[in-house]
């Protein structure tokens, strides 16, 4: 068992009407002038911009407004919020929009705090060490950044598209409002990519060699079974609030560190994905989806009893005590099963649309790796080498 | 399901030598002097106060101490505690210790923030809304008051021994140190005590008319079971650092709210108790297992469909599903039995050492319904009367 830290401070308003509290959450949290920012126009449409704004001006707060946030937001979408807040003088920035816009949003609260180039802190230049106060409006569940300490931002500049991530203690969001009815209009793909985030963000704590905290192992199983479970109703009735809500409160669980107290995360998978959705632009839930099968097979001898635990506890599969690799392996096929009965893909040519080129995981193995240099995971330290054959691997995967 | 707010600043700091980081903790959380609360010798003993004393001093923190906290702690070392904060100047307050000790701090800091008597705020006369800060080393896992936002202090000093809690977010410590070494020398009366304060925390959630929440639901079930499989294991071996880890992370976890998120909470089990610790000394856990049975057959139909699950999910009983009330008293029988077999009292007589009076009774529902003007619970709302009927339920039960 390794010694932990638990810290989750983030003030979190859950439920019908909860927005109307967002004047008073920000009095309290500090803010005097707000950086309202956002993504496409979706906010816009279903009256939740329009709603914060009145609330806004109604309790007296001043705000400027900056969207056009994308998924797998970019670099100079956050260079232009930091330039606005030092030239309006913002200090306080609310994110509206799902794990995209609170990415942004967090990174520009790093650049209020920094005095060189943001990218520093995301390319391992620098250490974070203060951001400006960040909130958000929840209406995308999934990637958990509303209680998370992380943030993960792509480098549009160079035509690289590297994809980095830089979080910490700073990074935290004051205050996370949430209304299941936000996420009504969420389209079947998208909520099953969500999905697919939170079951990733828990079993990445999952698979730890740390296994020894049994009731850290028996949240993450019973929040594991409870999103399989409720995933295909969301989909198939997405109106349901009792559904949605779960599913909403899912999402943070899954990434406030409550499954991961007392284990060291793995979180291979998210960094294969990462350069996977920084080279074709694809949702990050099904780009996990698509690749964590074929990262299974690849580690599970390094602990095959995680695996069979996992099988058993979380699949379902009855234990065949004289088999534990075909036991591991049912389990890993179980779960594929389920991402793909939600719509998603289990292997690259289905997620991308075409086959992969080798050329193509070449270069993806060789960023992923800073050119061969280092190292991703955990569970099994994955040099180069591993990332080229997982990702081989995935690309026959149907 | 209902509306709900999840706010759980607290930083923790989990596991071997943790002690060590207590300095830098009160310097980040803004301490200048400080408060070291304690109860009675066995932090001297066991060279913790000893170790906390000369961190402060290496770092150069000054502080003053106040020792002599008792179990169900009192009004009046409150009171030698705000006085002595106030002559010194002390401006935050570091709790040594288990429940007690915690509570008696967090009373110490709202007087600190409170113009009129303390007691004011325990007894419905006034509001908390302000408190000094305060922070904890956890040694007795059991009470959860090192994250929970409550507090509880008997009045000592008209005779009365009324028990009154008083809470809310100004309540929450700054940072809880946890070292789970610090815990094995607890007596197995007292971690069994401890064991069945985190069960019924999590309970008196579970126990509910908002009974949507599957996600809530999962994860509280997780956590009974599992202490429920540490209990025996840990005063078997109570120098198991994996067991006392791992029971003493469940406290915390039975009473940061994770558990209660979008239900209604009951607590007439807590409150039932509160009244018979203050009359009989008896530690609080003991009470708790001494009355719950009498509560949960007095309530179970008000939502016996609840009753069934918690049989089911929790206590492992086979479902008949043409007698629901069968399988709901079945599952009751079963957690009297778990706790008997952690030597816990299912009745008043073994709790208090003979047979109540039914004088003793009326006064205890007396006193705990406000002299018949307020009720208790929200399972099922209890009047003087029900009070009544559950103590005598109680007085009967072995």
């Amino acid at each position: 068992m390794k010694d932990f830290k638990y810290y989750a401070p983030t003030e979190v308003i859950f439920g019908k009407n909860s927005e109307e509290q967002i004047p008073a959450l920000l009095k309290k949290h500090g803010a005097t002038k707000v950086l309202v920012h956002f993504g496409g126009g979706s906010a816009e449409r279903s009256g939740l911009l329009p709603l914060i704004r009145t609330l806004l001006t109604q309790a007296g707060i001043p705000f400027r407004e900056l969207g056009g946030v994308v998924p797998n937001p970019h670099l100079s979408k956050v260079r232009e919020g930091i330039a606005l807040c030092k030239k309006e003088g913002l200090d306080f920035i609310l994110a509206v929009g799902g794990g995209s816009v609170i990415d942004s949003a967090k990174a520009i609260s790093y650049g209020l705090c920094y005095d060189g180039d943001v990218w520093d802190l995301f390319c391992g230049k620098a250490e974070l060490k203060a951001a400006a106060p960040v909130a958000c409006v929840l209406t995308i569940p999934a990637a958990g950044s509303e209680m998370s300490e992380g943030c993960v931002i792509t480098n549009d500049e160079d035509g690289q598209f590297l994809k980095r991530s830089c979080g910490g203690d700073p990074a935290r969001c004051r205050f996370a409002v949430m209304n299941p009815e936000r996420t009504y209009t969420l389209p079947a793909y998208q909520t099953a990519c969500g999905i697919t985030d939170m079951m990733m963000h828990t079993m990445e704590r999952y698979f730890s060699h740390d296994d020894d905290m049994t009731i850290t192992d028996a949240l993450a199983e019973a929040l594991l079974r409870t999103v399989m479970d409720l995933g295909p109703r969301v989909i198939a009735n997405p109106n349901d609030y009792r559904l949605r809500a779960q599913v909403m409160w899912a999402g943070s669980l899954a990434h406030n560190d409550i499954t991961g107290c007392g284990t060291t995360g793995d979180w291979g998978t998210h960094d294969l994905e990462h350069e996977l959705s920084g080279m074709f632009d694809v949702a990050h839930g099904a780009g996990l989806a698509a690749i964590w099968g074929s990262w299974a097979r690849y580690v599970r001898h390094e602990n095959l009893t995680r695996f069979v635990q996992f099988a058993v506890n979380v699949m379902g599969v009855p234990n065949d005590f004289k088999d534990p690799d075909g036991t591991a392996l049912r389990g890993i096929a179980k779960m594929e099963e389920f991402y793909r009965s939600i719509g998603m893909p289990t292997g690259i040519t289905e997620l991308i649309g075409r086959e992969i080129t080798n050329e193509e995981i070449l270069e993806m193995a060789h960023k992923a790796s800073n050119g061969g240099t280092s190292t991703l995971g955990n569970f099994k330290v994955l040099h180069e080498v591993d990332m080229v054959a997982i990702y081989c691997m995935a690309a026959k995967s149907k």
